[in-house]
Formats: C-alpha cells, sequence, structure tokens
C-alpha cells in the first residue's frame, strides 16, 4: 500500500501504531464514497475508508448471532416453499443439522427422497439467495466433519445469512445510510474484521497525514 | 505510513506505482476536510489528499512567476509606507536585489541611512506579512553570495510570496473553495510538490484500496 506524490512512493515508515481505541469509531463523519464501495469518513483523529459491504456483514452477523443465542431469530414465510433437491452427501448432513438451521430460522422438512422443503427463512434473507445460502450451509456442514466444531457451524451459519444479506459494494449510498451503517457498525463487539476475518476499515492518523506532508 | 486494520499494519508492499498522469487531477471531487487542513477528494481512480496550503502556494508562486515574466505584477500602493531598519549586510544584499525586488513587485526606495522605505507591495500580499516577506527574501539574497543564482533568487522572491499568500493549515474550507483550489492546481504546470519541494498531493488508487481490503 503506497501513496504516491512527486517525491515517489512513500514506504511504510516506522511509526508505532497506537492501540486502535473502537470508541474513536463512534464520532465518523462520512465524507463520501469512492469506486461506490468503500466510505471515506473523518473521524476525530484522521481519515477512515471502510469497506460497505463487510461493514454491514459484521453488523447482520452480530445480529442474527444474538437472536440466535435469545431464540428468536427473525423469519419470514415464504409464499411457495422452496423445494431442493440434495445429492446423497448432502442428505447425510442435512439429517444432522437439521435442527440447527431450524434454531438459525430455516424452516425445512423432507419432502420425499433426497429432497427437501424450505418453508419459511431468516428474514434478511432474500428469496432469490435462499438456494445458495443452504447449499453453502451444507458445505460447511460436510467440512465440519473434517474438524469443524458445532461453534464453528452455528458461526457460518450467521456469516451466511450475513454475507447475502449485506449491502454489496459497487452500490450507491445516500448520507443517511452512510451514517447509519458508521453508527451500527461502532455498535458492534468486533468493529475492525468481518465475520470470515477480512478487513472492514482502514485508519490513515492525523500524525501519519502530517508526517507524509513534512508537516512533523 | 500505515493503515491501520484488525490485522494490524499494512506495509507498504509491491505494487509499481503506475505514471501519474497530471490529468487525473482535473476531475477531483473534493469530499470534505481532514483537520481543516487537508482536501479529502475522489478522483476517477481513487482517493486524493491534498495539503492546502502548499496546493495553493503552488498555484500562486506560477501566477507570480508568470506575472513577473511578463513585467506585470499586479502591486498595491500601501497607505502608508512601511519603514525597515536593515543591518549592514542586509543593506549591501538590498542594493544588489533593489531592481529585482520593484520587478517582483515591491517598489522601495533607501530611506536615509541602513533603512529602506516600502511604498507598494504584490496585491497578494497582506500589510501585515510584508515585512517578514522582505526579510525573508533578504536572507535568500545572502544565500545567493553563497552559490544560488539569479534564477534562485527570482524563484525565492516569487515563493516567499506565495507562502504568505497562501491559505493557511487549519482553516476551515467551504465545497465551493476546495472545488476552486482543486480545479487551479489541476492547471498548474507542477501540481505535485510546492515550491519549496514539499507534497501536495497523496493518491491512494482504487487498485490499492481493493488489495488492501482483499478484493483483488
Amino acid at each position: 500500500m503506497l501513496f504516491r506524490s512527486a517525491h515517489g512512493e512513500f514506504p511504510a515508515d516506522a511509526i508505532p501504531a497506537p492501540e486502535i481505541s473502537l470508541s474513536v469509531l463512534s464520532d465518523l463523519r462520512p465524507l463520501g464514497q469512492i469506486h461506490e464501495s468503500f466510505i471515506i469518513a473523518a473521524g476525530r483523529d484522521g481519515l477512515w475508508i471502510i469497506d460497505q459491504h463487510v461493514a454491514h456483514e459484521r453488523i447482520l452477523f452480530e445480529q442474527v448471532m444474538k437472536q440466535r443465542a435469545a431464540g428468536r431469530v427473525e423469519m419470514q414465510r415464504l409464499l411457495m416453499p422452496l423445494i431442493l433437491q440434495l445429492t446423497p452427501e448432502q442428505q447425510i448432513d442435512y439429517a444432522r443439522i437439521a435442527d440447527e438451521l431450524n434454531v438459525s430460522g430455516f424452516e425445512t422438512e423432507p419432502f420425499g427422497n433426497r429432497t427437501i422443503a424450505v418453508k419459511a427463512a431468516p428474514a434478511n434473507v432474500g428469496a432469490a439467495d435462499l438456494e445458495k445460502i443452504l447449499y453453502e450451509i451444507l458445505e460447511i456442514a460436510e467440512s465440519e466433519l473434517r474438524g469443524a466444531s458445532l461453534d464453528d457451524l452455528r458461526r457460518g451459519i450467521c456469516a451466511s445469512i450475513a454475507c447475502r444479506a449485506a449491502i454489496k459494494i459497487n452500490m450507491r449510498l445516500d448520507t443517511a445510510k452512510m451514517e447509519w451503517l458508521l453508527r451500527a457498525l461502532a455498535a458492534t463487539d468486533c468493529p475492525m474484521s468481518c465475520p470470515h476475518g477480512r478487513p472492514i476499515a482502514m485508519h490513515y492518523s492525523t500524525r501519519e497525514i502530517l508526517k507524509a506532508f513534512h508537516r512533523i
């Protein structure tokens, strides 16, 4: 990552990065978007760049995890059940995780041979994504056999729901939407990385900016 | 210069910095200010940070240099002449550069022993800065004896005028002012560094941002 100037490239220098105090996120002021994907925000100390998709993913992930832990996941009933064909392996995985799916907001039931009917889904998940997300969860369930824990499965299900439901990149956001997103992100327990471990926010402190411009 | 994320610090990586095409500056859209000193702008490729003082300094420097070359520096007559006391060394320097001062918009004349009267000054220079700027120029003239050329002296005079007249840091700018500044900067011959060699603009390309967020 390089900033360029007439003087060539600015290499990473030796400023020790101070501890990230998460409270600094609480007063971010959105300035605008770059590439209709990244929110540029001013904080009380410098500049922030926020990946809008993974930020929203983190917000939804924590929301779904909390709803799940409290046993009250918001669900929506489908107008028509979704019928899914399963492979023999998927059917075995399904039988094992059916209860877990149910607690996570997917109301499903066997529907003949190697077929299931999905009658309700978590409120955030659009009908178009439902099929993809269920196959994705069955894949996670399969990997569970290879060593992942039940807790990993639960987190994986919530992460899949959050990822599919989150706003995408290449989407224009108005200021009100950006403000909401930054406030909701600041209120999460872990606002700096998404459930899959990708970074959500980059910070460029005032001190670093002053130094880059030879002002200190 | 480091961007921080939950994953620690992002070191400078090995992306070869593409040639800076100055035309990319021509469509910068100001998003806001950081620290009331740096303009954050979106370009057709990524994010820019502009030091408002040195940007304005570059604009004024080229303007004064052009006026000087054309022999028509904009001047303002002082309501009262400014009387300056000189040291013996400064008097020698003054005698040598008096013509140059005149061409640069400072109308001065000897006023008794080791004293000069300043009757007019370049239009951009405020009365409060006039004394400082003239002593600064005499210092440049002194360094000329130590090897700087007449051309260096001329550039030094224009740089001093530009530096004193330019907007400062820690000054709030409205959007119209920022737009004007970015347009005027894009129209300069050398928009990337100030007359004293300091960087004016930092660029963070879309590719670099995408890479930092693990999107490519």
